[in-house]
């Protein structure tokens, strides 16, 4: 489907459950971006599940945002239950406009949900001369080191800096071994996942997305994974006033209330301390860059390259989308 | 040997080599929390090294700290070579007394050095309210995904939050599978490292210290840990004006130049968005702790709390030093 179809799509079906257009169109933004990269499990697969939460009255269409700031740096927002994506907007520009001003941005959102992929706000920080980082958490999936019940989720950690070229340096990493959208897509397709990513509710190890989904999704690197989950838990819940300790609903399955997500985004001027910012990182990278390469290997990447690739390559063709999401998006719009 | 006595026998070895008393003190209360927390790695090991460093004089023992407030949350520190202790421990007391004044620190150190354990700063902050990361690099040990030579530190990753309970919730988490320290005390005491941490300078899986610090550390998680080491080389290196991208020297081989590490130090007041921290960190970590347990596990233990059991037991005996490192510590003390 050409991307500009797709996103009027997107929007009407967002106006159609209720939304005001600039909030569609946040939500469209967003959804066609993650198409874009790559990250098809944060796309249109999605979307049925944003409306169904909508229609259970456990999202708010028309959300009444508060926004409270506590000094020029610090923004506190009660999201009051919107889609994700529009208190994730409205916190990553606030956290720039903040660290514009006073070189500092530390901006918490609470009541939101799942806001798509942490890579997309810290870009838009970067692109504007901030390092970034963003912190979300997301419904259990990770057990706790030591424990056989999921309480974390797979809460990425996200950070972002100026390069002075098209391409910011974003570091988005989920600590789990593989993100649980991807599961959701196999499971929603039929396919496999790989060995060593997750463990059936027996804590026997599965290939099977339905099996992973109702057990456990490891967590990189044992105790230090489960520690960063913990991390961002608290980073993202307890101090925001979101959800935590394993209280954050599934958006698929659990329509008992909203999610109340919470999301923190910490920004600052790359050249608080130093006057030549830009020939240092350029200087990193190519250190870097110029190692020798492994076997096999042409280039190493920094972190975000690759995605940047993914986009423009898939920006140049048509988004194919899985006859099963399709239809439920025709059914979407026709509601 | 007892815990005052190498405490004295250590403050008069710094004097000894030109360090005023009050840095001599910070200096080795690091290192025998170092020793009691068990991290031996980071403890009296280290002394002949950082003596060496001043006779070669690429440390400065009397090094004249420059410190320049941007605002009233931003603190630029030049610690002018000194002990990394001396600059960190300056680098997290203005985080702390920022961040009590306006909610937020955010402090660069620069021309600094190995700095210990970053736990140890991090801490701190927790015990005063405050949330903290700490960020340092180190010279190169892990090779960059895709490159067959080593570049970034071990770059721990560094996190506390306070509970309201004794020990703080403390993430130290070095993104490579063991730390550079460890692997150096087994060179020391001739023993082997565990396969699957590191590799020689062939490319080869090796248990041969010696081999494995020739060759490479292998990061956790592959991409993933390689990202988020370059992360923290940027954090810590780039911005503030530290040596990155390869170029913080090795403290036990290269006498070529100072170190020039650098150190970033952000705090926060937990209560800056929320008016129960209290509550919700203690029903948090309530929520995690009582979930049911893998088989021979008996308690799920958040992070920092460990490492504080093992303090207090540590405290309550004497300080085992190995022969070899013993010797040395008195020879510096006759030097």
């Amino acid at each position: 489907m050409k991307k500009n179809i797709l996103k009027n799509l997107i929007i009407n079906i967002f106006k159609k459950h209720g939304l005001i257009k600039k909030h569609a169109i946040i939500c469209a933004d967003a959804i066609i971006n993650a198409e874009l990269v790559g990250a098809k499990s944060h796309g249109v697969a999605r979307l049925a599940s944003y409306c169904k939460r909508i229609n259970k009255k456990v999202i708010n269409p028309k959300p009444k945002i508060r926004i409270k700031k506590t000094s020029s740096s610090i923004t506190n927002i009660d999201a009051d239950n919107a889609v994700g994506f529009i208190g994730a907007d409205l916190g990553i520009n606030y956290a720039i406009q903040n660290a514009k001003k006073t070189g500092l941005g530390l901006v918490a959102v609470k009541n939101s949900g799942h806001y798509g992929l942490s890579g997309y706000y810290a870009e838009r920080a970067a692109k504007n001369g901030l390092i970034a980082f963003c912190f979300t958490n997301a419904p259990p999936a990770v057990a706790p080191y030591g424990s056989k019940k999921t309480l974390f989720g797979t809460n990425p950690i996200c950070f972002a800096a100026p390069t002075h070229t098209k391409i910011p340096f974003v570091l988005d990493a989920s600590i789990s071994m593989i993100n649980r959208g991807k599961i959701r897509v196999a499971e929603k397709l039929k396919k496999k996942i790989p060995l060593g990513v997750a463990l059936d509710k027996n804590g026997k190890p599965t290939t099977d997305p339905i099996k992973a989904l109702k057990g456990l999704q490891l967590p990189i690197a044992g105790f230090k994974g489960s520690g960063l989950a913990w991390m961002i838990d608290i980073l993202s819940g307890v101090i925001t006033g979101g959800n935590h300790g394993g209280k954050v609903k599934d958006p698929f399955d659990d329509f008992t209330g909203p999610q109340n997500i919470g999301h923190l985004f910490f920004t600052f001027k790359s050249n608080l301390f130093i006057k030549n910012y830009v020939e240092r990182i350029k200087e990193n990278i190519k250190n870097v860059k110029k190692l020798p390469k492994l076997k096999g290997i042409k280039n190493i990447y920094y972190p975000g390259e690759k995605k940047v690739m993914r986009f423009k390559y898939n920006s140049k063709k048509e988004i194919n989308i899985p006859t099963k999401i399709l239809d439920e998006i025709y059914l979407l719009d026709k509601s």
